[in-house]
């Protein structure tokens, strides 16, 4: 296959714009500067790795490290997961633990790894634009894939997110209404749903959240913007719902959990404005009862579990482009 | 070699029982609802790998993950060490963190895994009968392993007492007398055992311990129960001594750790009691100088670092019974 | 090759001098007991490791656990790369957390791993000599390396420092000026090179650092050792900075990280006082600014990302030498 990644350094615009891009990196961290072809080359390649494709060489003897500055179990077994099956060793530092680096700076941690000879890193930070810092002190022949940078992208979720789309709704998105509900605010994932959607020409995008969890610097030019969302809901073809993280409520974002399930949670009764076959979609993991209810988690237009197993398809593709033969 | 789990599914008769039985499952959930022809076949099984035999290709891509909702780092290596042997895939999760699953129900954490691809799990929980409603939701193709649960069972464990048994007396135990010693209430180790010995026709079983720390709930029907051990360990075959867990002095079962040793701790002395070849067992990890000497731990008479062997062997005889190829 | 430990155990003359020599043990405790020949032969297979050679099957199917009593991320993701590059099976047990053993005695928890069938042990721990206790419990064909305990050695960091050295001067130290700078008092690190330096004939060895944190105990034998690290600098060809650990301050040993900086950090000035070529090392993890600032810690003198590279061959070539087909 033709790598998506040839000469492509996504650096988030916000930091590091200084940063030197080389045309012999690949790394992925972003769908902002992807192209749209890019995002259908992985695209398809993840299809076929969800339908069952393998390629259990691709990255044998390639060294693989998630490294992890924030903790998160689920995307770090997905990746590994991924890793393993195209033969890849895997390792997991934990630097979110104290003991880890013993003070030592991010960027000591990252460039020790490095040398140790891991070729692959998998980089989750809480501070936004901090996976494209460390990126810029990858050597030659080693990738960096973000796995969620504070509040700016996490690029595998938009993916797997768009890999559910499509296979539900089709390769062409220009007659889709999709709604993402929720904390868009402090969402990455939200954030790289937004540039995939519209990277890959989505007829609607609709945003829907109360105004304290909306941002108001840009991030939804495009969108159709509203806090009601039963409104939000009419016709649509994708519902993607967010999680609600609780410290919002020590934040004073929002209220109570009741307060934001009674306007923001997706239940059967509202999911009827959805169109017929609307699919339902969650990044995880659920806050049960806050912002989806058990009927429509676990029912027929769900499609979160789906979402969890395209995480790995979507993540081969990614390793297997960054890492593999080019 | 015939699978000894087709058509089996052990449920809890506490709990769940209402659980589907399909014939495609095939989990091991307990020791209760094994037949005894399908313990020997796992057992013979289990004494060939303990004899040196390999199978590095019988789980070959498979993934196996240990789903720990309750820490416990020796079984997670023994079944990690096993799990490798036969070629797997090996992911370990440890639910028991707060910040793995974030408020997410144990139920969507397992559902979540199983639809990254992951074949096998190897579950622990803390609350009985917690692994068999896990199971309910495991898929077509996917095995559970019960790696302990509540005070229920921890079948493996129970096979492994039961493969040690049998390699120091041979598989006849129809003459054997067994003494299980100390906190058999609180036991799923226990528990485990006494289906095991019955199925296999243990000649004589025995239970002593405190009443404090005796069940009274019919587990011990057709033991010869007693609080005096001395006479206990008259001319028995073999000692089965259980750990004496801390906490039960917190909650006034045990006066103290001198008390108990003096009436339940295994001595040199009074294991001359018990048949002149006879073994001595030990789940681990041990308090020396609690429920054992060091002299009768480190002694000839001790079995317990080959039952940890004997961990591995039985464990790799499971997991290919439930996974490999039928 | 010709193993370099055939009959070598070597047992730190402060404890455990009554265990046996066994000539059918392989073990890596330190380099005190090291021969010269020994060194060479295992530094020039870590030079062909550094240099590319692979050797993909040589520890295949051989389970190696890091059995860490002393938290340390760095050097078991260095041991982990450098098993699995040899093909072998890696399990890590962080016997630091106390859920991991619950009370059971650093002895058992090291005969149970051993019981399962692991074959190498990597071990950390906090307590001089604590390596080599364990290690008298190791039955034929087990492996034992030193990962570092307590103030006594961490044999190879010693063993990637003098790679590092002769990578950059060559073979031969008898012309050689080395300084050792800081809290050579508490350092593993320090001792395991000391025992170096002299196993290799270095023609000068100078240690340098507050009378506070310089041992007083006949390790500086032989050494030129100096309070005045300007005049320490002159004309060497290698510094090889020690780490500061904070609690030095509280111990009241060291003033605080700016009078440390001022006397014994390694500034760009400074440095010039060195050879011309002289290089840095340091073991990691730095603590810029205050053992050495980030000019010398990033610049064309340092070596210490390569001490980082070279640790992943040193622990290949002694993997394979202790547990290798000899």
């Amino acid at each position: 296959m033709i790598s998506p990644f040839s000469g492509i350094l996504d650096i988030q615009t916000s930091m590091n714009s200084n940063l030197a891009t080389d045309a012999s990196d690949r790394h992925l961290l972003g769908l902002k500067a992807l192209q749209t072809d890019q995002l259908h080359v992985l695209l398809r390649r993840a299809q076929a790795f969800a339908a069952g494709a393998t390629s259990p060489a691709a990255l044998a003897g390639v060294a693989v490290c998630t490294l992890f500055f924030e903790p998160s179990t689920r995307t770090r077994l997905s990746f590994q997961l991924a890793a393993q099956r195209l033969g890849a060793h895997i390792l997991n530092f934990d630097a979110s633990t104290s003991s880890a680096t013993k003070g030592e700076t991010d960027l000591d941690t990252f460039r020790t790894i490095q040398a140790m000879g891991v070729r692959g890193f998998v980089v989750r930070h809480k501070v936004d634009g901090a996976v494209a810092a460390l990126t810029a002190a990858a050597q030659p022949g080693v990738a960096v894939v973000n796995a969620g940078d504070g509040r700016s992208e996490h690029p595998t979720q938009g993916l797997l997110d768009m890999l559910t789309l499509r296979q539900a709704k089709g390769e062409d998105f220009s007659t889709l209404r999709v709604v993402i509900v929720g904390d868009v605010k402090h969402s990455r994932v939200a954030r790289s749903d937004l540039h995939a959607l519209r990277a890959l020409g989505c007829g609607e995008i609709r945003v829907c959240g109360p105004a304290s969890l909306l941002p108001d610097d840009g991030t939804l030019a495009g969108c159709t913007v509203t806090d009601d969302f039963d409104a939000a809901l009419e016709g649509v073809d994708a519902a993607m719902m967010l999680r609600l993280q609780r410290e919002r409520m020590v934040e004073g974002l929002v209220e109570s959990l009741d307060d934001y399930h009674r306007d923001y949670g997706l239940t059967a009764e509202r999911l009827r404005r959805a169109a017929p076959e609307a699919i339902v979609m969650h990044p995880g993991p659920m806050n049960r009862g806050v912002e989806i209810t058990d009927e429509v988690a676990d029912g027929p237009q769900s499609r979160i579990l789906q979402q969890v197993s395209n995480g790995v398809a979507v993540r081969m593709a990614v390793l297997e482009a960054v890492l593999g033969a080019s």
